[in-house]
């Protein structure tokens, strides 16, 4: 029986963590010290309409509710896709991924469907609380969050909470000008924005460009890359500059007291990671070089432990 | 007898603002509601080292005490050019305008010569200050300022006060990647900053190369594009349009209530004005875009105004 578990057997509290995405939904029980206890996964339906997708959710709270009889679920803590607003427990816009999600009261019909108190935040919210309450970055006042995959968001923690913004929709750090993106239509309707050129499918459109030949994704972009594909080298280290020099200007904007790079993209490895923390060197205040730019180390759990810690809030 | 001069008159208490720059120190005394009561200035001794500033700073509080006998001084609040450290009242670095200003102890020494407590902060994030808490933007959660003068600072003023950052650093947002610059050289040596294309002396610059006819400074720009030199024109278009972009970015990032904008180059006016409003629309997300973009209305006041504020919360 793994440390986890044992606790697990003892553990008379917990809350249900949830982190609703476009194809996947995961759920934890998580203890107030962020020790998780049991997970359960689900498809998210995401073409199905709202109805269904909080259904799933909440069949995933009840699942972890009956594998842990002896433990007491205070409240559910969920981080989801789109733009969310923490105070009204609204979605206030998301992509076509989750169909019929803007606009739903994502908080309050969870709470009908579980009988439990929910706090709701972004997902990417959720995962630099994660990071910045149980990640390498703990105990630092400030922390930017960067959030590298299918696009590009951050999330800037000061005080102990995530900045909000004045429409929920503080950290679309992929929607600023860069240098690399020249004039790329961006899928915010923009040009030449960060997420056009160093997102995931911005990098495999970039290799498409530069050698005429058309590739699935960035995976095979990576493949190549490791095959010895000097191209395929240099979109990688394309990628990490591009985010870099992004990270390097918030940097000299924001001078948190780290910086902790996630998502996907990440999985570039070494190349990658080089030319991201290059970039930052370059581009920041001789004072603030020696900004530490940390690798997010808490993988998929980070979300449900930042949702789940806004959840413990709920009920403090 | 105006009514400014009306209310000193009954004044019972106020406290000295101080706002130190490379050429100027202008001191005001300041009632807790933010009216200034009189003003007085003097050249600032930047090359004559610290202790010639501070004796200039301490002597226009003397002034300014002496010429308010009914009047009692509780306190003193600085504004000050370089990267200051409020906490420890340090001047932590400067440029050469200011000779030696780097590792004074600012609030230290002005206390002992003015035998008052002392309380100070950058002159960027004065002004911001004095914006938030009495101009056009007061009462909005979170405020960003951006000054575009000989350079490009801000602030981001959150919950009451500004973002200090970890090396009280934060606000340097002439210093973000833009693709307007190319790999012009900046002032802190890197490349392809926003100041080096947008702030007074970058757009001058900018304006020799396109001429090969140099020209003083953004004055004489400015008066060439008022009589219709077109590259001038163009020039004034290309700053505002510059400067707007890396703001409409930084709203992607912060998602402010307002954005507050000053600075000697808002001077160049209308044109500038709907550069700057235009990209700032073109880069931020469509549910940002009505994010107001205010023209400081402070002007010199400002940063005396916030670091009046940050005196009196020091003797609250």
């Amino acid at each position: 029986m793994s440390e986890a578990r044992d606790r697990a057997a003892g553990a008379d509290e917990a809350v249900a963590a949830l982190d609703i995405g476009g194809t996947k939904t995961a759920a934890a029980l998580v203890t107030g010290q962020g020790v998780v206890l049991d997970r359960v996964t689900a498809a998210t339906p995401g073409r199905a309409g709202a109805s269904a997708v909080l259904a799933t959710a909440a069949d995933l709270v009840h699942r972890l509710g009956a594998r842990a009889p002896g433990t007491r679920v205070r409240a559910v803590g969920v981080g989801s896709a789109g733009v969310v607003d923490s105070r009204t427990g609204r979605v206030l816009s998301a992509t076509d991924v989750l169909t019929g999600w803007a606009g739903t009261d994502l908080a309050g019909r969870l709470r009908e469907l579980t009988g439990l108190p929910v706090a709701v935040i972004n997902d990417v919210h959720a995962h630099a609380l994660g990071e910045a309450r149980h990640g390498p970055a703990a105990g630092h006042e400030t922390m930017l969050f960067v959030a590298v995959g299918t696009g590009i968001g951050a999330s800037f923690v000061v005080g102990g909470g995530v900045l909000a913004g004045a429409h929920s929709a503080a950290g679309h750090a992929g929607h600023q000008p860069s240098p690399y993106a020249g004039s790329l239509p961006c899928t915010c309707g923009g040009r030449g924005h960060l997420e056009a050129i160093a997102a995931g499918p911005g990098l495999a459109a970039e290799y498409a460009r530069r050698t005429g030949r058309p590739v699935d994704d960035l995976r095979s972009v990576a493949a190549r890359a490791e095959g010895g594909d000097d191209t395929a080298r240099e979109v990688v280290r394309l990628g990490g500059a591009a985010v870099g020099s992004a990270v390097g200007g918030l940097v000299n904007v924001l001078d948190p007291h780290a910086v902790v790079v996630g998502g996907g993209v990440t999985g570039l490895g070494a190349p990658w990671w080089r030319a991201l923390r290059d970039a930052v060197r370059r581009e920041t205040l001789p004072g603030l070089v020696d900004v530490p730019v940390l690798a997010s180390a808490l993988g998929a759990d980070a979300p449900l432990l930042g949702a789940a810690s806004l959840a413990w809030e709920a009920v403090a």
